[in-house]
């Protein structure tokens, strides 16, 4: 392990000073892959079996994986808002999946990944989906981003039915959906109305990443690549069907692994892998209510939807030669919300001016002895209440309802299931020893339920919760669409 | 991946001939690192935290880290068995952990390890824990080894408290244990007293070890490293107290991952990676009645004491460099009884002439495209009754009695809770998409519920299943203590 310690970082050194210090290469180019819905259990590196994700596990084996990293919740437009932001969502005023009829969308007055990295005159492209605001001027780039290509939202929010078929129906609570289109810039340019369409997502949207990385090759570049799939409904293009053995989400894995291989490639053979920071990860765990076109989340609690750790702990691996020794496994604390902090760190610029949650883990990428700069994650759900928190090794659930998908009958070939609910008491995991949170050892450590109550409660000062009736005196406003 | 395709095997080969096809070194050392009641979740590679095993997770950056690897039961002798023979315990009429007034002992008549590779002139050593014969002439030595360092059976059978000071009491169960001696070949050399003698055993067992490796040096060898710990009662040595912030098990984490140090610096120093088939497992899943002093199954469900995967399915780590390629990630089925004939194939050597169960799992290790040597996976446990069988992700559980750590209250600091049973039902889980075993999806599945009970009545017929009555015709018989 490397022993030295970084400095503690002012916010005012030039990249060039910062270099000097990091060791890290000068303006580093920055990939960011980003799945829907990809649980904790996916990826053959994680135990996913049969699935097979060789780039995945090769991209592991040149970097670092991460067992312990969280989306901020575990939902789409929440999780997707921190991802960008550094902030809890609730920080910024978005919960849960915005509907293309939502009056609300991010801020664009918050500091984003793109905005931040243009102010070292970074090229920045967007492809995939976007869903922090359903149209213009709420997309993104109103966020910093050069270029886009992508579905505004998610791609089951379309007047089909979950047969595939158009709905004509008008009782039916899908007939509202607009027609559904991928968006160059901010306007709609192919539509989606099949799941032949849905197909050739993964495809167009891998082309499209490759030649951002053609065309920025010579300047610094932030590529946010967030694939639409393996969000139902699933489909896969002609050349992966029925290729896995293990399905449509088997054959579907192989596609979006190729996918990243596909990237991967274009780096090397552009020179760039040397000076590219490349960060693979997901939104939130699997939906599982949809059977068998869901993913895995590994032998963790649940899914998608609930503060349990199946919903918000996702898979995560990172390379960067020459800073990610090769093979490295990092269990710490860390969250999608670190990554914009980080980069500031790379690039030598200023944190946001607003308050952000995220931290530098620059630290963990370089394996400084006893880095830990996540020391706690807070779970927030549903209109922003608090339902959990993590430091270290142990969290503290708080009494709440929480939709669960035991007990239930799950769906089957692109179905939803039913939900059922649960009542949750307040409970105390050692998620080191049971991180399946089985087993509540609330009783045998009341003064780590008390310090973890006192953590919680400064965030429902600042952050509010719903179930508390707390409002919190540092959210900020999210943007309103007329 | 290499995608050449290995011959199907026979067995008449010379190892030169073997070499040439393989590509693999000549008779190559093996170094079997094996663990007691260390969990599927213990170490940071699979995501154990605060845990600290950094060379452990160097070993699987250098190696092969497997996600579906079986202890043939989940408990220690009938464990060891199956590692020693390849074959399933009951075969061998095995089972359970032999108490040191047992009658039976692993019957001499029985090929193993050892004495499979001393046909090729192997030094063959053995360091740790036997339990498979509780006195001479049913010691290692007897069975193609040629020498013998370390306790007889478990750390725990000795007349101490788990409070750790000795039993006066003669109603005390624990009264009836003969005093606990560390055994030089058939020899007691040195009492086990109190937990600072058990403090000992890691540190004794590690600098046996380096012994070997440079007394060998010249040879091919087979060195056998079972460690007494972490199986309770726990202790560490004083260079490691309070060393990992993680309480006794973290601190006897760090001492047990500095001992697999110590080991493969010795392989370093005199040369001898390159050559060196080093393999790291553990006998079952961790004994969580233990509380605090017990392990992590890691999301898998329960642990030691029953069929369910936290009670069977083990880490694994192999590093051959040459043969396994760094970093890669093995998600096949795959048991220890498999370490055997893969052995055999390496050293051009026949298979031991009694049946087995093990296969050639040396396509994994060369990740040949498409290779599953090990179709299928039984559970046997009790006496030999039959629990469960896997085939790919599939893993059917039939009707029984299992012991549970759910709904009790577990032990602390080196006492033990209380188990309760429960009554299982016929279910089928899909372990690729819950692993937790805790969604069944018989009804879903009819004809994969039908082709396995076909597969495990062939078990049945041959094995036995005590449950249904049937003694098996393929059972050979134990050897008898007097």
């Amino acid at each position: 392990m490397k022993k030295f310690l970084l400095p503690l970082f002012t916010c005012l050194w030039t990249s060039t000073q910062a270099q000097e210090t990091l060791g890290t290469p000068d303006l580093p180019n920055l990939v960011l892959i980003f799945m829907d819905d990809m649980g904790y259990g996916d990826l053959e590196v994680y135990g996913g079996y049969p699935q097979q994700t060789p780039h995945l596990t090769q991209l592991a084996a040149n970097g670092m994986r991460f067992t312990n990293f969280y989306a901020a919740q575990a939902v789409c437009s929440a999780s997707r808002a921190a991802l960008l932001t550094g902030c809890y969502p609730n920080r910024l005023s978005i919960s849960g999946a915005l509907m293309p009829w939502s009056t609300v969308a991010l801020n664009p007055t918050e500091e984003t990944l793109a905005s931040l990295v243009k102010k070292k005159g970074y090229k920045t492209g967007m492809i995939g989906k976007w869903h922090l605001g359903a149209k213009a001027p709420f997309l993104p780039t109103s966020y910093g981003f050069d270029s886009y290509f992508g579905l505004p939202y998610s791609n089951d929010m379309w007047p089909v039915g979950f047969d595939g078929k158009p709905i004509t129906d008008t009782a039916n609570r899908k007939f509202k959906f607009p027609p559904l289109y991928l968006l160059e810039g901010n306007e709609p340019v192919i539509p989606i109305q099949s799941l032949e369409d849905q197909a050739q997502l993964t495809g167009l949207y891998t082309e499209r990443a490759v030649e951002f990385i053609e065309r920025n090759k010579e300047s610094p570049f932030f590529l946010y690549l967030a694939h639409s799939m393996p969000h139902v409904p699933i489909a896969v293009s002609e050349k992966y069907k029925n290729k896995s053995g293990a399905g449509l989400f088997g054959d579907l894995m192989l596609e979006l692994d190729d996918s990243v291989g596909e990237v991967i490639r274009a780096l090397e053979k552009n020179g760039l892998t040397e000076k590219t920071l490349v960060i693979f990860t997901s939104d939130n765990g699997p939906w599982l209510t949809f059977g068998n076109h869901a993913g895995s989340s590994g032998g963790l609690r649940e899914g998608k939807g609930s503060a349990w750790e199946g919903g918000v702990r996702v898979p995560c691996i990172m390379s960067f030669p020459g800073v990610i020794s090769a093979g490295t496994v990092s269990n710490n604390l860390a969250a999608t919300m670190d990554i914009l902090p980080t980069m500031a760190v790379l690039l030598g610029v200023p944190l946001p001016s607003q308050k952000i949650d995220g931290v530098n883990i620059l630290p963990l990428l370089q394996q400084v002895a006893d880095a830990n700069p996540r020391d706690h994650f807070v779970y927030y759900y549903d209109a922003n209440s608090l339902k959990a928190i993590r430091q270290g090794q142990w969290k503290l659930v708080f009494p709440h309802t929480s939709q669960t998908y035991q007990g239930t009958e799950r769906g089957n070939n692109g179905f939803p299931g039913i939900y059922n609910s649960m009542q949750v008491s307040l409970a105390l995991y050692n998620l080191s020893t049971d991180p399946g949170e089985t087993f509540d050892v609330a009783q045998h450590y009341p003064a780590v339920v008390e310090a973890l109550t006192a953590l919680a409660n400064e965030y429902r000062k600042t952050l509010g919760d719903d179930l508390t009736k707390q409002p919190g005196n540092e959210k900020r406003p999210s943007a309103k669409i007329n």
